[in-house]
């Protein structure tokens, strides 16, 4: 879209990669059609573990839209059944009732439908991430929106804290499903942070098969343009600077200090298709003195929420905390060096649908086993048609992926977000029990999950490499898929190694170097 | 595939056909442009209905599979843990404990898994029947479809009463689904009827979510072989006599009489690519003569069983007793020709995937307005791809066509294998709420259910064609849609008896009705 990185741009090292990834592909197929019925008898002769009982994480879902649509109706319902008379908000002084904010509607919930709820994702929604985004909103009422999927309004976010737990109770019930959803930072202010610690604490909001993460919209410029903040530096002051408070200080920040516990990482959310006119580069100015209302591009976001994760994470590492990871959106849509920039600082990605159009990222990704979270109902509602989309692909190729279900509320049809998810992948693309196992394990290894909780699920050695690392009697996984997926990945690996040796492309790699340190954009 | 019949032939009626079809898809194409807007503000300010509790029938389903495979894994471990010693069968006089079966099969349920249980249609079965058929036997081993999936065993059917009765309370707890499940009838004795009676008294298998349809497997020529019958004729004997006697003489009938009143209709069943050698013709044997080892061909069966529910049903009336519908699987592969016998003898069909392929029998199903019960993720598995299917082309174009599953133990994935179905095709083919209310309505108006329970589901005047047939604040289908479908049903019609007066087309029906009555083979 706009400045083309030159290390990914240059062609001999293209055709390379594309042919490379081609190859991959290939030899995934050939694997397949040879062993894909020694792999199920592997998985057959396996007692007592199958796909229902292996675990599962929903790597990606946005807390305000873990519940289904079918769930916040009835929430709603029941809410306005059983207290009415509440007062659940404060508008100019005045306290008002429920029924009062239904009245002012001019609505009776007991007519409510998920059709006149309308937050779900529909034909109008693809490529429109502004109609989508209104999807948040009941009734495209933004007072039910402050309401039943907000942290901080004059309940102190119980209705939302209810609903979550309700999620979670189904989680729990369900025994093999985690999930790690999304609650929001803004940076407007440094009580942002209290007070979700607070929300969290008071709803005793806490779930084993849950793990939090924040999410920061990248929206400065709104905030700037409304005088809320006067500079990018103070946005981030507000984000990261309690923080590091509470690390240095746990006594004086209990609540937050408690909550962070159970926090494993940061996102960085909004539309990447979203332009900025800025380049960022060495000559850009500091966040400090950032005070113009426009929006830093996506590189800048990330490398500054790297920067202050990586000094916080040592800090808190140190004092024998708890570290954050960084896994941010990237690849959605917007321009491909998004990918570039979060393969410099991210641990992991949401959704990576653009590593399609760049073969050497693609293939870079695979490299390094950068895990992405894929959600491709998501990307057939806004980006992507199902059929299109890449996962099966990168799945074949080795790429380590998993499943996620972004927003049930917009997009889910079934009590089961993350099982429909799967379900439809497996169906649309023939997936075998072993690809369903593989990427369940995949998902296991890139959440937030703990070292214990990750042996627990996926075997004592789950950090080792290829079939040593994978404990069947856990994952599910055939042993002969991790051999293919370890030899695979170790010749990719020793054939680049091998080259490197060779003048020739010692000769491009300089080449691109140079590339790299006269027309950076990083 | 064989003998095509001239009707559906004839060139010049093809191209007209083919280029209404067109036509109709265009028109719906245009009306979706113009008004689907319209459309969901109308099913918007429609109170208290959506998609979630509109009335949706299950309207193809086998009961040997209605529970998907987790269900009946849990169901086998269950009843190994709660009665291991109790007797389950008996072999050779000696009477066999369920422990022992286990030990026979050298397996300890605790470690049995959906895998080596294996009854789930993976890519081996596309295109082989013969391997689908054979996952109806958990583990591989008859011994415990016997026990777990038959109606006549040692235990009278108890586990299989069990767990359709399981499947029949969620379904009442979801309160807006039904089904109507087939169960086998084979023709091999008399004594099967009264049986299969006794089983469902007995088990107490009624639910007021469930009408029980009859399917007759087409495998004369298994029977014969095995000199179970002497000819087609006691075959046809065997499954009408007894209905007739319990017709005509209910007092001596008692369970039969009570059980017919929950059957709604009949299905023919089985492989439609087996290839039958025989046309049949005026010069066909009858079938008190047909003692040949060969099977009759697909037309023959059909025939035979629609003439016999016909003067059983005559006579049923006649007394006040409730008739069968006549309801086969159709088009799901095999020869065209199915599509014409279904046509002249069937009040709906299952499947219908061959009309893809002849635009005449098309045409006239829709003018027909002949229900048609489709599954996609069934054909996925079995003989098409779920993105090949016609469901949507046939939606859009205003054939009347339901969602239904076949069989949930062997093709879903979710608890809610009907919703399952429901959701997929509505993300792969973005179906809008309307789309998918107007299946669901279609499914109630094609399915067993009585007269009252329709005027229930539906609206008091559901019988009634067109917008004055519809109640929306049942059906959530906007009348916007209704008065679309009914117009263009309407104009087509009119267009075609129009036409009927200029001589060309008589010309050409006269040549048609020549040709059908020279070389018909019916």
């Amino acid at each position: 879209m706009d400045h083309s990185s030159p290390l990914t741009d240059t062609r001999p090292l293209k055709t390379y990669c594309h042919r490379r990834l081609n190859f991959l592909e290939s030899k995934f197929s050939l694997h397949e059609m040879l062993n894909e019925m020694s792999e199920f008898k592997e998985l057959k002769s396996n007692p007592h573990r199958d796909f229902y009982n292996v675990r599962k994480v929903d790597t990606h879902i946005h807390a305000a839209a873990c519940m289904n649509q079918k769930h916040l109706l009835r929430f709603i319902k029941h809410t306005y059944q059983t207290e009415p008379d509440r007062t659940v908000a404060e508008k100019w002084g005045r306290k008002i009732t429920l029924r009062q904010v239904f009245d002012s509607l001019h609505m009776d919930p007991y007519d409510l439908t998920v059709d006149s709820l309308d937050v779900h994702a529909g034909r109008q929604t693809f490529h429109r991430f502004d109609k989508f985004n209104s999807k948040y909103n009941p009734v495209g009422a933004s007072e039910l929106r402050d309401l039943y999927l907000k942290t901080e309004n004059y309940l102190g976010g119980e209705y939302f804290a209810r609903m979550v737990k309700e999620v979670a109770r189904e989680l729990e019930e369900s025994k093999y499903q985690y999930s790690e959803p999304r609650l929001s930072i803004y940076g407007r202010s440094p009580k942002e942070w209290p007070n979700l610690a607070r929300w969290f604490i008071q709803h005793k909001v806490y779930s084993p098969n849950m793990r939090w993460i924040i999410q920061v919209p990248r929206i400065y410029d709104i905030f700037r343009s409304k005088k809320l903040l006067p500079s990018f530096g103070k946005m981030l002051e507000n984000i990261f600077l309690p923080l590091f408070e509470a690390t240095i200080n746990p006594q004086d920040h209990r609540e937050l200090h408690l909550f962070l516990k159970y926090v494993t990482g940061f996102d960085s959310v909004d539309d990447e298709s979203k332009h900025s006119d800025h380049m960022f580069s060495d000559k850009s100015p500091s966040p400090e003195i950032w005070t113009s209302e426009q929006n830093p591009p996506y590189s800048y976001y990330l490398y500054y929420m790297y920067a202050n994760i990586m000094v916080l994470n040592n800090l808190r590492r140190e004092r024998g905390l708890s570290t954050f990871l960084f896994r941010p959106h990237c690849g959605e849509a917007g321009s491909i060096t998004h990918l570039v920039s979060a393969f410099l600082t991210a641990d992991n990605i949401s959704h990576g649908l653009l590593l399609k159009k760049s073969p050497v990222l693609q293939y870079l990704y695979y490299l390094a086993q950068i895990p992405i979270a894929m959600s491709p109902l998501s990307n057939n509602s806004l980006f992507l048609e199902y059929s299109k989309n890449p996962l099966r692909e990168f799945l074949h190729k080795g790429l380590h992926v998993s499943l996620s279900t972004d927003d049930p509320m917009q997009f889910h049809y079934t009590k089961e977000a993350l099982m429909e998810e799967y379900a439809i992948a497996a169906q649309v693309w023939k997936l075998s029990t072993c690809d369903l196992c593989e990427i369940a394990r995949n998902s296991v290894l890139q959440s937030g999950l703990s070292h214990q909780e990750k042996q627990k699920f996926l075997g004592q050695n789950y950090y080792k490499e290829g079939p040593e690392g994978n404990d069947i009697r856990k994952t599910n996984v055939a042993q002969i898929r991790m051999a293919f997926r370890y030899e695979t990945l170790c010749n990719e690996l020793s054939f680049l190694s091998d080259a490197m040796k060779s003048e020739e492309i010692t000769a491009l790699i300089h080449w691109n170097q140079r590339q790299l340190y006269t027309g950076p954009h990083f």
